[in-house]
């Protein structure tokens, strides 16, 4: 299949543009290439040119994409940061780039229709007191209307804005997309960057472990989440090419749910297997969001598609430490600095 | 009160801004006068510097604004047109101007909370096969989580954006907002537009009948809406004032229910009591929406607060139509040219 990778240059967007050629795929790509400027990540990463000698990569922000030519497309060119977007220039940039982008790439799907798979985020449902469905409300009288949303940041909130904007054009013009309401990414992606604004907890905790600092959970660290490794997310995004849509759904994609404090305790465990002592600490909670609550998200879709996690966290996180180890040196930490207040 | 009115130059803004002033508040406007340019109305409205005489008005973009200070801000200072967004260019436009303006009005907040009375409109709800709620989920495990919203175009949708960037502001940093989810509003304003963009429904058919045209109906005419006259909305906004929001809540703003058919009929009778015999057609519906469906909206919260609409719609149609064909020799109709698909 000719498959179109906006956002190939990022975390999850280059080694799968390397999987699915593997698969024989014909894989080809856009990036503005924003993410090298914003963040300089823990390894030195091939040069733009060098990618784009492995892959035809347009540069280009999608909100000016003139033209779109591919089986399926695959979404992941939006500005990703929570903390990021909790400033007025990050606010406006970040819902500027993603709502407009997405807008723009669903014109352009409405001339040429194309499986459309859009990366969204587990976030847009926020930590309801109540069970997370896939995407929609599974009973009573609002039956089939989407389950509402409670964003807990400006980003967030641009994620919902284009799930929204998506399941109109579906419904209105008859494209299919899936919506993926993804868990927090960890591993080695195309890079890895462990920054308060686009680092992820469990890969920032392995660097500090690495770097002799202390693990800095949020307040009290009962926050819950999805979690996946990168090679789940892309054998997810796999599984949804090969199993395209009819119409407008979402798939809550995620493996397992763990709190804040205990991944930095499986990060603490995984150290001293490598013989590293490290400790966490509370620091006071940057972000306003509720630090013990219930979460019980459904994932049972891209079960029905195949997905059966089987790793274990532990070897997970112990490569995933060894690999950070290899790059120590690299390594320069600091505390959050973006306030949501 | 200083009372700073986004907007003040259209339909609403102009008439509340007058109104408000006889109240003795001191009332200040915003506006980019882009509504000039767009449409051109029954009757020609005084000039931006002849209103300029009046209050003071800035002539900018809300995208573009520095600096609040009063003790409450109307916001209705919005792109109001769904039939107008879709198209690229005015989807892309309305969502642009719609939520980044909003945005840049809530980081002015941020620095200087004010109570913002914030326009959005019943259209945010869509048509659910179940009672609308004033915002939230009433009961149920879902109880306080916000409505599902499920809009029709890209207008509604950048409402619905809006609605919840305010939410979350009012959430995150303690911003006071009352956000006014209004049904359609029809009567003599500071402009009258008739348009397929910026004509609302009703004034449109008084205009077709005064003119000898056929009353369009879309499709089956079984789309029901709430209404209010021009006067009510501007009651109904004074009485949020006078009652300032405590964080974020919304109000459904709108005095009765009709269908398309119904207000035909209602039209039709009150032009034959002025010796005029009109007549409804049924034309293909532009739209993409239900023609016949369930709709009980709640509208109780601008009750408690006073608003007791008493007036009789053909009373009230018949004055319309009189006020109307002092104007006839302007009219120039047309079928509407914008489809969903």
């Amino acid at each position: 299949m000719d498959i179109l990778i906006l956002g190939i240059d990022g975390y999850i967007g280059w080694p799968l543009a390397k999987y699915l050629r593997e698969l024989g795929h014909n894989v080809s790509g856009v990036d503005n290439f924003s993410r090298r400027r914003l963040s300089s990540g823990l390894f030195d990463i091939e040069s733009i040119e060098d990618r784009q000698k492995e892959f035809p990569i347009e540069k280009c922000y999608i909100e000016e994409l003139k033209h779109i030519d591919a089986d399926v497309v695959i979404h992941l060119a939006e500005q990703p940061s929570a903390s990021w977007s909790m400033s007025k220039y990050g606010s406006i940039t970040t819902q500027r780039h993603n709502v407009l982008g997405t807008l723009n790439l669903l014109w352009l799907l409405k001339d040429n229709p194309t499986h459309l798979i859009k990366l969204g985020t587990m976030g847009e449902y926020g930590t309801p007191d109540c069970d997370i469905p896939e995407g929609f409300i599974e009973s009573g009288e609002m039956k089939g209307m989407m389950f509402p949303r409670k964003p807990g940041s400006f980003y967030h909130l641009s994620k919902v804005f284009d799930s929204m904007n998506v399941e109109f054009a579906c419904r209105m013009w008859g494209l299919d997309s899936t919506d993926i309401m993804q868990g927090v990414v960890f591993g080695v992606g195309g890079r890895l960057d462990y920054d308060e604004h686009f680092g992820t907890v469990l890969n920032r905790f392995c660097i500090q472990a690495i770097n002799g600092d202390l693990l800095t959970v949020y307040g009290d660290g009962g926050q819950t989440r999805g979690y996946l490794p990168i090679e789940d997310s892309i054998e997810c995004l796999t599984l949804a090419i090969d199993n395209p849509a009819d119409g407008y759904r979402v798939f809550n994609q995620f493996a397992k749910t763990y709190s804040v404090n205990e991944l930095a305790d499986i990060v603490i465990n995984c150290a001293k297997d490598l013989g590293i002592y490290a400790h966490k600490t509370n620091i006071n909670n940057p972000r306003i969001e509720e630090e013990e609550h219930y979460y019980n998200p459904k994932h049972d879709k891209l079960a029905e598609l195949g997905y059966n996690p089987t790793w274990d966290i532990k070897y997970k996180v112990l490569n995933l430490l060894k690999f950070v180890s290899k790059y120590k040196k690299n390594i320069r930490t600091s505390l959050p600095k973006t306030n949501w207040k």
